[in-house]
């Protein structure tokens, strides 16, 4: 599915129907500035397709190209929001107006944006400051000096490891609130923190929704923002539209990035979050008005076709298959875990096993992924069905009696 | 022309061809990850459109999705090719994998990327280190220490300030020297020079060949990559396909970024500058092939309708009449200078004046933009004729005189 972000699969009559209509031709061929120059449209497309989606309690959206943009802008959003506060009304000092244009303090402040170990958001320099996954994504590239918190490893199967997972996420926590008071107390304000629901380029690592809750807790009371990154969690893989949905957080996030199957990128943020002029968040193109119209046409799909039950149903075929097949092949998988079809299971031999069943499982014509170290990921687009999971479940059980 | 981003005007015959062509609609809509799964005809789109028009010298490139990620990909490219450098050959140490996962040095080093006052590269953190062209893109966003050089302030006519004008670069790449000792001898390795062909954004300043060739020579001397962005001085405008062709260079630049009107971003850059293995330069959807074919007619009809011959008459009638009027308005206009139609005149009366010219022109049918603090900017697609040139200085001919 073009690393997530397919979806609805290949050459869908929905979406087929968008491109032939000669309207949305046009808006290809004259692409807009959406920010200086926005086709009369504009806002009806971003009701019908962004906003009809908008998590609980956010009620503004930016567009983007692509979800690296989109977590820079939030960041950026989330660091004029916390010097706004700072100045509790009033205009930037001189001083801070000329020193920002030769990036020194305190025009271009110290401040700092909380992410966590295993964490993946982009490959930009900001970004990429909060990305912690792999080695080759990082090497060589200047960086800055921002805390990173554990994030929770948990033990699987849950249900047997309860104790011990909510130490492991009482532990993160701690060094959470610990982060927060060193690098505040050194003069470097966290400004917010910035979190996966389910960390997917890091090998599929959920927490519990009281380790979101809390998470959410903290920072508000350290002033902070909370930022959700959903770029890959999102547009109901998890069996509701948002994974964050499932916290049930009494706040809601502060912001909440998007990207792939959105089919383009963007943020969702509360009044709070926009800027306080013009031209503070802004690029030539900000997204794509066609990407909307697209857009629109997979969330209308998705309600119409219930696709969500769908993603539900499925998931749940196939997360009970691997588990099946992790008691019947105790020696090669284990760690089974998933929420809808944002599934994954571990092999036990490590990056070469887990390379190793990819490949047959490609042989028998099962397209799937790997993430962290050796996580084999599920990532089928809305349509995947319980007796698609099925055949993915039977061959996969095929390869693994070939290893045994 | 929304952000100088359309490259033939609106509507354009052989881009809504494009479009109606069904093998490029489903292009559109099963967008692929090009990092992962290229479409079998990937090559074959990239030859006819990015290689068609590649730099002299510059034989690969590589495709993004905006001018900020061709600009952050760069910088990312020419930190890669650094420490390649450096290693010699040598794989990176254990002790580098490991601490670049946590921001550190040595495995985030801390190397820097010399960019001049004035210049616009982005808004991305990367970018925004090196853009300083004004405050309100800068505010409040935690920065990079990195070098800033001064660009050159030439004064007008030209011909009239030869002398001067010499003076000014020299002092300009003096500082350059400077800034290289400064920062290595901090232990602070001064990678690359970023520079634009014309400062846009921040006000259209331009410099002579001769500081450009002598720039590309203290960056060999230093060991530094030389990158020019030509996200918005390229295709066309100048007169010439690239703008940087103008200053007939020795040695190529390095690396070539662009976006705006090649209708998707990516940077052409040298063998020695591919990244040394898979996944160092990477992002889900790494551009756009739909791009790739709207770009390959826009190559096709630049060629085909003779339009940078085209650029080059309609901008000798505009320069000239812009000439004209700030000999027939002293008071209001001076410092008329440009490249092909990529022209640019000075409002003496300032922000205000400016504003005002621009309001009062857009009365008269005539959308044009600003730059820097009291400049009007033109950047006409490549369709804009010597008739157009014409009809530009007679509306601004009668706006001066109800001015005066």
């Amino acid at each position: 599915m073009q690393i997530s972000s397919l979806p609805l699969g290949y050459n869908h009559p929905a979406l087929l129907k968008v491109l032939n209509d000669p309207a949305n031709l046009s808006t290809l061929v004259n692409r807009p500035a959406l920010g200086n120059l926005p086709p009369a449209d504009f806002p009806l497309r971003v009701q019908n397709s962004l906003i009809a989606v908008a998590p609980k309690g956010l009620t503004n959206v930016k567009t983007m190209a692509c979800g690296s943009c989109s977590n820079e802008n939030a960041y950026k959003a989330i660091f004029m929001w916390y010097m706004t506060k700072q100045r509790g009304g009033a205009p930037p000092s001189p001083e801070e107006l000329e020193t920002c244009m030769y990036n020194k303090s305190p025009g271009a402040p110290d401040l700092t944006l909380m992410s966590f170990t295993g964490a993946f958001h982009g490959r930009t320099l900001g970004c990429l400051a909060t990305t912690h996954s792999k080695a080759i994504h990082k090497l060589d590239i200047p960086s800055l000096d921002w805390p990173i918190a554990p994030f929770p490893q948990l033990k699987y199967p849950l249900e047997e490891h309860e104790a011990e997972n909510r130490a492991e996420e009482r532990r993160c926590l701690d060094q959470v609130h610990a982060l927060f008071r060193e690098y505040t107390s050194a003069g470097r304000p966290v400004c917010g923190v910035v979190v996966e629901p389910v960390q997917a380029e890091g090998g599929d690592n959920h927490a519990s929704p009281e380790f979101f809750r809390e998470l959410r807790a903290i920072t508000k009371e350290y002033g902070a923002a909370f930022l959700v990154d959903e770029v890959q969690t999102g547009v109901g893989v998890t069996g509701s539209w948002w994974a964050h949905d499932l916290w049930q957080l009494d706040d809601p996030p502060d912001i909440v990035t998007f990207a792939k199957k959105m089919l383009g990128g963007g943020y969702f943020h509360t009044e709070e979050f926009r800027a306080n002029s013009g031209y503070r968040i802004f690029n030539t193109w900000l997204g794509e008005p066609s990407k909307l119209a697209m857009c629109e046409a997979v969330v209308k799909t998705v309600q119409e076709e219930n696709l969500l039950e769908n993603v539900r149903q499925a998931g749940s075929v196939l997360l009970d298959g691997l588990k099946h097949l992790q008691t019947k092949y105790p020696t090669q998988l284990e760690n089974a875990r998933g929420l809808g079809t944002f599934i994954a299971i571990d092999c036990k031999g490590g990056d070469a096993h887990r390379n190793k069943i990819l490949t047959d499982l490609k042989r028998k014509g099962i397209q799937s992924g790997g993430c962290g170290e050796r996580t084999i990921r599920c990532r089928p687009a809305l349509i995947f069905q319980p007796h698609h999971a099925e055949m993915v479940v039977n061959a996969m059980d095929e390869v693994l009696a070939e290893q045994a």
